[in-house]
């Protein structure tokens, strides 16, 4: 392992992320909150000068491989996680370190889950950068990072590959930076739109960026204590949801129809699957809850939300659903495994995931059935490798092992099982809210200090898609 | 498909249940209970009457195969799960028919969870019956025929194959029917046993006797409201607790012993994980409980019967453990998973696949963070054969989808979330209790009738390992 090189990389990324903190410093500057403008610019600072001193001397050796490239990623977003959790310390907002690291961690893998109980009472810049870091999460820190910084193109494929979200990673153009501009030019293009839409909505400006920064990292973290209930508006409720499915959908496609090949992006398996889920679970929802809002129009807006809220795994919330019928909360709860499609913000198991695995499930069920038969899984047409479909077989059987050992961790910390339960399943899956104590109008105050901790290694688990920090473990061997 | 087969070796099977239901008609009569008597009686000489008459032309051709297998077995549960209902409702001890195929069904795949709050006020003949359908379900309804009845070997195998607990399934001498009597003295000789020591312990003889059936299949039915937490005896509390723990081990070890190759036995790599996780299950419940007791050793008395009771999918009851500390309600629920030995009479995944699970979990994470390394996994020192580990993967999957599917169902039931989840969770497992509405000291009577009948197909499920059940649906092809 080329440990120099790790270190090298994550000094450079340390060094990025000084910079994007001078934002806040300006929001602070322009709202006259003086500690926290000293906290985010000494913090700022302190980053570009510590990342500078140690990238002062390039590694002779600069071969970076796929375990490197998964070291760096581990290494860039723990580091962030404490780094960027340093301002709400250091100018007073959230005085626990725990509790800070907490909220970056959820701001950073874009889950959303919170521990603030009055988030009103927070400084403008504070808010601002809780967002901002759904936004710089939903593209992954790295991602970020190379998107503008030069690379050679062998290492970033690698790093790429070891953060994507999903099972695959392609390019869309031959030279992998490029592709990566196209990306971020497709991600600012749609938030830059909904802002646009929510300011038509009559959203207040910080409202709007801040929305939309969320909205993008599909995290969910808001401005508000009541979240998007707050603006009371069936509009804004329909923007909102209408940009959390587009954020769900593989970014690939977009580059589909910006270059003309507009049916080749409706034909995607991936997107059908993902519309089906949505609509079915809408439609199911709907239904349950018509009697609750008395009215089949009413529990649309509510039910469309919240289905798409979860899938996408924002976690915004527009209404209470832990006081809705239990089928609904049930359907919920399973929604959270699905998540996005792959290549999108979105957390979860990716759609992807859960639609090889119920093919080769079907596959199984036959094989085992008529053991002659020899059943081929497909998506998109063409024929999915065998080791990749074993591989989605293990990454489940591996994410509900590591669920089990954090549920049951987390059962020290003596909360009831549904808010244990639901706080690992949101977590691992990057969604935000669970049921009981951390439901839609609660928080994740309750839990103690370790507790924040173990959940926010759950988080990364999630968002990294595990195998990035399990290589830490395995770092000074060989 | 071989349709006059299938229709032939089911109708055995219901004239071999007829005989057995006249064993509850000698407890009827020794106690004299008219209603029962009659209702069992009529059953039991209805079923001869119909299995003879079907069984009068045997089928020309005779083949039997995997798929044939695994439908007689489907067929088999499924016939005696409603034909075992009739002598409750014809009685007028359980009026509903949903409710008494729940109870059946509950007996027969040895889950134990019940519809009735009163239990005591129950006929002695029909309590018989409960507790006597744990001991046919243990050893398997089918298996509890081929020991009786001669049968061509290969097709037993087919037979057995389809049936037996666990993912495999070998002989223990070279003529199967032979390995299924010795099987079944282990069994029988095991259940007398027990109630020896119960009766030693001042319980009395219908108690001792029903107990001893309960324990033998892991069912965890017992005649008492308040399960074994009624005898108020720490003498008996330790005869089940040790008890639970023999019935979930592996019979062939028992073989191994009485052939004096009792070196072997104890090296069984299975036994080994089976003692590690009871073992570190009750120092850790012990721990979290103690406060609770006001002292270890009731603490232990307490931890070590209801880890059993979880692990061994009994599911009898000492203590309401819906009371204890959260940790332990967390670590317990996570048990319910893991179930006895492959070859024991417990349920749930088995030892054995969470083993090999474990194992091949470790092995893909080597495998994805060095690509170059080859990883095997070896069970008792051989290497598991790569299609046998997978296989157990994509179970593992399908159980879990199942599960999603049938808590989406229940949902629509309307109880809160931890009773929906457990409920299926202990029924698929073949448990017995759950957490709030369905806890120790609860029952399922709550339960709408579709979702007893929901319930009792997921206890089918379970125990017939899924794939039997799955034949069904596709009969009619080929």
């Amino acid at each position: 392992m080329n440990h120099k090189m790790i270190v090298y990389l994550t000094a450079q990324i340390v060094r990025a992320v000084g910079v994007l903190l001078l934002l806040p410093v300006i929001v602070a500057a322009i709202y006259g909150e003086i500690p926290s403008l000293l906290a985010f610019a000494g913090t700022g600072i302190g980053m570009i000068v510590l990342g500078t001193l140690v990238t002062l001397k390039k590694p002779k050796n600069h071969s970076v491989y796929t375990r490197e490239g998964m070291a760096v990623v581990a290494c860039a977003w723990i580091t962030m996680s404490v780094l960027g959790a340093l301002p709400y310390v250091f100018s007073g907002e959230i005085p626990n370190l725990a509790d800070a690291i907490f909220e970056t961690a959820s701001g950073l893998t874009t889950t959303g889950s919170t521990i603030l109980s009055d988030i009103e009472g927070m400084s403008r810049s504070c808010l601002f950068w809780r967002a901002f870091t759904h936004f710089i999460g939903g593209m992954g820190v790295l991602i970020f990072m190379l998107a503008v910084l030069p690379q050679s193109d062998t290492r970033t494929m690698h790093l790429v590959r070891a953060e994507s979200a999903g099972p695959t990673a392609g390019k869309l153009v031959s030279k992998m930076s490029s592709s990566l501009r196209i990306l971020y030019a497709i991600y600012i293009t749609l938030t830059l739109t909904e802002m646009i839409l929510l300011l038509l909505g009559g959203m207040p400006f910080f409202d709007a960026i801040t929305t939309a920064f969320s909205t993008a990292g599909t995290g969910g973290f808001s401005i508000r204590g009541g979240s998007i209930a707050d603006y009371n508006s069936a509009y804004i409720d329909g923007i909102v949801t209408l940009f959390m499915l587009l954020f769900s959908v593989n970014f690939s496609l977009y580059f589909l129809v910006v270059s003309g090949k507009f049916l080749q992006a409706v034909k995607n398996e991936e997107l059908h699957v993902l519309l089906g889920i949505v609509l079915a679970a809408t439609v199911a929802i709907t239904i349950n809850i018509s009697g609750f809002y008395g009215g089949i129009l009413k529990a649309f807006r509510y039910a469309s939300f919240q289905v798409l809220t979860i899938i996408s795994t924002a976690g915004f919330a527009t209404a209470d659903y832990t006081e809705w019928p239990m089928f609904s909360q049930t359907l919920l709860m399973v929604l959270m495994f699905v998540g996005g499609c792959a290549g999108s913000t979105g957390g979860g198991l990716k759609v992807m995931r859960i639609m090889v695995l119920v093919k080769s499930v079907i596959k199984e069920i036959r094989c085992t059935l008529s053991p002659r038969s020899v059943v081929v899984v497909k998506c998109d047409g063409r024929k999915v490798d065998k080791e990749v479909v074993h591989g989605i077989a293990y990454y489940f059987v591996v994410f509900m092992f590591l669920l089990a050992v954090s549920v049951l961790l987390l059962g020290l910390d003596g909360h009831d099982v549904p808010t244990t339960v639901t706080a690992v399943i949101t977590c691992m899956n990057n969604v935000g809210p669970g049921l009981n104590e951390i439901g839609p109008s609660g928080n994740f105050a309750g839990f103690s200090a370790w507790a924040k901790l173990l959940l926010s290694a759950d988080m990364l688990l999630g968002r990294l898609e595990i195998y990035p920090l399990l290589v830490l473990f395995t770092i000074n061997k060989k």
